[in-house]
């Protein structure tokens, strides 16, 4: 790794190099193990501060971001839609502006309006890091994913992965395609006509092969990645019914006989089990549902460590920080306490 | 205390050996103390992260669980239901296991249905603290009652205690009769015919006696617990009307003549003045219930060192953990730093 | 500075001496530091709990008085009334006080009826902040204000400010005429005939002047203060329309002729852009919004220090709390940790 990671925002995987994701992975890949302790905490981010600022509603996702930061002793302030003062007319940029001026160093942002985080950091001087907006991008996701990949395969160049569901409004797939693309892999995608578009122009121009059926898309697939129909984004009205839409596109065990024999499956969670996903599969063994969920931790820490953290600006050339007890690290000082 | 303390979940007041509900008071007694110094903090938890889940509204028992949680260096994250993922159509089991695949020490939990946490405890591996599960138990309550009795009368082998309103719905009553009973106590109940029925199998289990009338229930009690009408969880259509209830079941001055002279009385809290208990009693010299809320963050603690902290694994036959200031001990840190 | 600061509570500026008000802006201005430095924390409120009780949503005041607790390194509770007990039929003061047997160093407490924050200060002991309350003060906005004049003018006495808008309802108005007033400031106000009555006594009695327009009002103003119009408080009932608010009573870059040359312009927030105040303004070289929210931290970390910290004891003569980085204060602990 010889770049020098400068950035400044994660807005999406699309602007990423290939060495600059390889660098957020291999940063997470050494956070993994704060997790692991009896004392999961480093003081990394020690004295910053990190706000999670919701505009959705997401436990999963909030609870990872606000996890991560307090592991590298962060202080993190979340704000959720409900109690925002939003209800009181402000621009979502002064919203954030206003933000700013308490001397964040870092805004995790989920909106519902694809390019909201990109429009902030036009603006903003605080560091932006995009938790999801609307059907653009959900960038830790795709790192998370490629971690998990990377763990279980060693590698990511070469793969056939498999992404089934909507793509058409999965930020998850849009992330996901633009990542592994990047790293080398072969994509193919299969989902209801309506939501997986064969003209879909962005699909091609990564050179994804879009499949007519589940069975197709799947065919010696090394990973198999399951997206979640999102009901409370009124996909509903692009198929019949959950019940239809289950019966062709819901993941059950037999169609995994065509995949390779070692095929992984993922879904980026909250699941709907019985629709798109059985519980076979999810609860066995190639699943690698929860595995998704531990990675998600450590690539936050690693994405607030390098873009809130010493990181940002000491780490150019050296791969991994030392990540040592805290309580230690804290009196020596020297990687993170400034 | 000659017991191995080896509790994995704290799931009810049913479960517990007399020998472990005596050491969580003890270690409990000795975390009062921590709430009494200007600085309020032992690192016994540095590095831990505490998960309070909570399906219903609460302010007291969050806020109480939470506080436990940062007086003892934990990282506490909160997830109420209003902004989960649980809309999004997830299993408790699944949201659970997802949590628990970001590695926390504890999940606290409080939903409505019984039983949740103990359907969590047999697929979770971190430890399950039940915060109140409808109408089963609320271990907690029970136990920070049990440290008021304690620390005003000495002892709760020998005590009268009297239990009035809807004994049927309440989880602090029933987590009370299991524990009270368990120590020794001799417990008689009144209220509305409809909370309170005669045939009550678990009670009668319990030896408890069921009476007519709050007079006779109070008649030498040493203890008069008080149980909050749950206008939320419509026990109201057990009895004709408030007014009708705080005539028969309020308690007021003028019942206390019949019971001990030196008779103490407790609320779980929020209270309905005027409806299950009059001001007089509330704010009165007998009442404990504001110390009851005091002596709820220290057995919270307790909880949570004992199941999260190093009090899980080493503390057999230690029976009070030295609690020290949290700077120096953080330095030394023999005893909690690990 | 011969005062000893001996306030317990901070309820309102009308309470204040002038000596206390500078004490707290004196203390205010050596916190600013902290929130420039990369480590932004200070050991100051170290094993101290403040607790956030907000009776109204709030993202500005609620976030800046959690960051300000943070970088002391107090442990904050955040209790909104979404998820509080109050629907539990509580009364205010029994939530208050259950809080308080929490052991909280600190409430601030925002609640929509006037005197809310008197009334508990009178039964608790714990320092109870008004962070707002109805239509009453907003002791800490006025404070953070006169932290920005002083900040850009080098003084308050002598100035001319002008403030604009709805002042009959507006908590963030009536706490700064106080505070204008005591520093020797001059105050002229205008708005909508029903919003600034010219008959308003406590206008009167504090040597308001009360223009027609907002023009009079301005003339030679070193201040201009925009209030923000509080649809959410049906002050629309007041005035015909938003539109017809903005033409007679929204800032424009026109109206700022007739002010001092080197006039500023402030807003307490959130704003309603083209209402009270044009962008040009809101956005322009006069305007000092967002140093006002950097203020705001700054005077809540005074604030919480002064009322919950060592300096509530022993700083009478010491002007400045000696704010070094933390780590190292919390070795040698001589200032901050008893």
């Amino acid at each position: 790794m010889s770049t020098n990671f400068n950035l400044k925002h994660l807005l999406g995987i699309r602007e990423l190099t290939v060495d600059q994701i390889a660098h957020l992975l291999d940063t997470a890949e050494t956070f993994l193990d704060v997790s692991r302790r009896e004392i999961k905490k480093v003081p990394a981010l020690r004295g910053r501060t990190v706000i999670n600022l919701f505009f959705e509603a997401s436990t999963r996702t909030r609870t990872s971001f606000e996890i991560a930061a307090k592991r590298l002793s962060a202080d993190a302030v979340n704000i959720s839609v409900a109690t925002s003062s939003v209800s009181k007319g402000e621009t979502l940029l002064d919203t954030a502006r206003n933000l700013e001026a308490m001397a964040p160093d870092c805004i995790v942002i989920r909106h519902s309006s694809a390019g909201a985080p990109q429009h902030l950091a036009r603006f903003c001087s605080a560091a932006i890091v995009n938790a999801g907006d609307g059907s653009h991008e959900h960038p830790t996701q795709a790192l998370l994913d490629a971690l998990t990949i990377r763990e279980h395969k060693g590698r990511i160049a070469g793969l056939k992965v498999a992404i089934i569901g909507d793509i058409l409004h999965s930020r998850v797939a849009r992330s996901n395609v633009y990542l592994l693309s990047k790293l080398g892999a072969t994509i193919s995608v299969a989902g209801p006509g309506t939501l997986v578009p064969p003209e879909f122009a962005e699909l091609i121009e990564q050179g994804v092969r879009v499949e007519q059926n589940i069975q197709d898309a799947i065919a010696d697939a090394d990973v198999v990645m399951i997206l979640r129909i999102q009901s409370e984004r009124q996909t509903e009205a692009f198929f019949p019914s959950m019940r239809e839409y289950a019966v062709h596109y819901g993941l059950r065990l037999s169609h995994l006989s065509s995949a390779a024999a070692d095929a992984i499956v993922m879904h980026p969670g909250p699941m709907n089990r019985g629709i798109e996903v059985s519980s076979e599969i999810a609860d066995g063994g190639r699943s690698l549902i929860l595995d998704q969920v531990t990675n998600g931790v450590a690539v936050r820490m690693a994405v607030l460590y390098l873009l809130a953290g010493a990181g940002k600006s000491e780490n150019g050339g050296k791969k991994t920080p030392a990540v040592k007890n805290g309580a230690k690290k804290e009196r020596s000082g020297k990687l993170f306490a400034q």
